[in-house]
């Protein structure tokens, strides 16, 4: 079975719908994904900037938004702008380290339906409880192993080796040979490279 | 007929594989394409950026080349690199302007293939010549009106208005009820919205 490294940020508009969509999409093509939260926030920072580039490019930012609706609109996604833009997502990648296999996409996909569906603020600890409780897991147990040293570091590590695959957004696939597919609208064309061909759109 | 205006800058790397795609898409929805050229180059002076987004951002420029090498080799295209990258277009961008009707498109293709089917460069008056007259036309003539206030006028306000609109990259569909639609994936999007519908990937 190939794998395939879906890189994600809980902050991140358009990973919103990438995370609804790609599991859908892997399964049809008898790809297994490996679902790897990371930060953006060092990256963008180690090139000096202190905000999501859809705040710091005013025209980029309205466009995005607009655009995301279309896209939301075309999944039949609700989408609720959460204030503040961006939201702070280190709990939220931590908690989703704190969670091992098949939970962890469905705990991410609930964070994203909480954050861009419902705009809630995923950087409250209560947010983030109810969507683990709502899973029926132990959110004491879990949120302890978050804090933890290894899943800090772990995290760290995870956004330095995003960092060093050249990744500078998300959401992102990754395939076994290395290629860097960035964005929603790349997910079709990640997943078929990852079997062999690239039959898409060319888009 | 409706009709969609399709904004493109001759130094673009994405406005290539899109001139080459957009008008078999838009004829098979019955839609009618107005060829606006404009210059990205005032549009990002005008944030302070002196450069492409492609060169000022090492990584997101890394990336563009090869995810352009991908889209190009899906499409059957071929792909080199000019040199300087990105090329002054705007000699390209008069002459564009100076053409009326059908073969605007024609040129402004040849240009795209020129430039980055074979790596030429488009700043060269030759290059555009040669261009120009295997189209069949008078290039002193074209390139006399060119250099007319004018199409320069034309070429500013057209820029200016681009700005206005809320574009900030190349290429782009505007619909005639005001969507703007970014970037060689979004062309379907695009189209599909002027005839009443957006039943694309979601993507």
């Amino acid at each position: 079975v190939p794998v395939v490294d879906f890189w994600y940020e809980f902050a991140s508009t358009y990973s919103y719908p990438a995370a609804m969509r790609v599991e859908a999409l892997a399964g049809a093509r008898g790809i297994a994904l490996n679902w790897r939260p990371f930060l953006l926030g060092p990256i963008f920072a180690a090139r000096g900037m202190a905000d999501s580039p859809f705040n710091l490019h005013a025209a980029k930012g309205r466009y995005m938004w607009r655009d995301l609706r279309r896209v939301c609109d075309g999944l039949g996604l609700p989408l609720r702008r959460p204030e503040p833009f961006p939201q702070n997502s280190l709990l939220a990648a931590r908690v989703a380290l704190a969670i091992e296999g098949d939970v962890r996409p469905e705990f991410s996909r609930a964070v994203y339906a909480a954050e861009f569906g419902e705009g809630q603020s995923i950087a409250e600890p209560s947010t983030i409880v109810a969507v683990i409780e709502r899973l029926g897991l132990n959110s004491g147990a879990i949120l302890e192993r978050a804090a933890s040293g290894p899943i800090k570091d772990a995290l760290r590590r995870e956004t330095e080796l995003a960092g060093r695959l050249g990744i500078f957004g998300a959401p992102n696939l990754v395939t076994a040979d290395g290629e860097v597919f960035w964005g929603n609208d790349r997910l079709e064309d990640g997943l078929d490279w990852a079997i062999g061909g690239l039959t898409g759109r060319g888009a």
